[in-house]
């Protein structure tokens, strides 16, 4: 999984058109349009390793929502899909699962939650705060020890997590 | 290099703190702010493997930005680097020498072109139109041959240019 972290004044969405077969696009239990203030904007993109272990990869990526809400003091958070920060898309069905599952456990930790509908062309206007920690981005995985990770202080034995500086 | 267009009612910038080193972030030839409507902003990241052919890399990026501002029916582009889309990158110095060579290519060929500064936190604000082709990304490469091409009807020999759909 990749995300994509926009410290935000403001994320406004909207639906547009579906972007796939009908039963693609998620028409229950999301808005079809929202926005949200003062608040960390994740970007996300299930990837097609993260099937393997959705619930290793959810529990894994809670952790990093909840390290960077934390660093940034909010607990308002924006679920956004996105299929264009990797190249390996996992299914949407399992993308579906992934983000419904991220959405009921924040909400369960008292997160404030705005899920924008996966399987939708939306129209959409972001800001970003433009502090250091402002933009971050960070690769999840269920597991350990196959992949690179530039942290060199990381010490998490079942994840990999990869912080990027901005430029 | 990956490329994440984005075609934007607004996009407006203004630059924050040095990201890096004094000598890392450009302060000649770019602004420190700025706006522009109507435009498709590309999201920019430069990576390593780009600098074997920093030439061949430009001249397919150029194709690229070509192409889809040709799509979008707009002249006007805003060049914007970004470090989040690989976990792969150039040198900063390479990345400076991409990004000046799209400019001054994009400026000959009387495209109206603004572009953010390298080595900088920015704060931002865009809006994204969210028709079909609003959201599109590209990975380019100076070669061909050594990397999977998911386009069957690619017919480009000197490039490999990716698109993704928005999910
Ligand atoms: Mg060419």
């Amino acid at each position: 999984m990749r995300l994509l972290f926009i410290h935000s004044d403001h994320l406004t969405f909207e639906t547009t058109d579906k972007a796939g077969p009908d039963d693609l696009a998620e028409t229950e239990g999301v808005p079809m349009d929202g926005s949200m203030e003062d608040c960390v904007t994740a970007f996300i993109t299930v990837e097609s390793d993260d099937e393997n272990d959705l619930e290793g990869v959810v529990d894994n990526a809670l952790e990093e929502l909840e390290d960077v809400s934390g660093q940034l003091n909010t607990r308002s958070i924006v679920l956004y899909p996105y299929a264009h920060l990797s190249e390996d898309l996992a299914s949407p069905d399992a993308a579906k699962t992934v983000l419904q599952s991220l959405e009921s456990e924040l909400e369960a930790e008292n997160f404030d939650i705005l899920r924008a509908p996966f399987g939708w062309y939306k129209s959409f206007e972001i800001s970003c705060k433009g502090h250091p920690l402002s933009e971050l981005s960070r690769h999840v995985t269920s597991h350990h020890g196959d992949e690179v990770d530039d942290d060199a202080d990381d010490d998490a034995e079942d994840e990999q997590a990869e912080e990027r500086e901005p430029s």
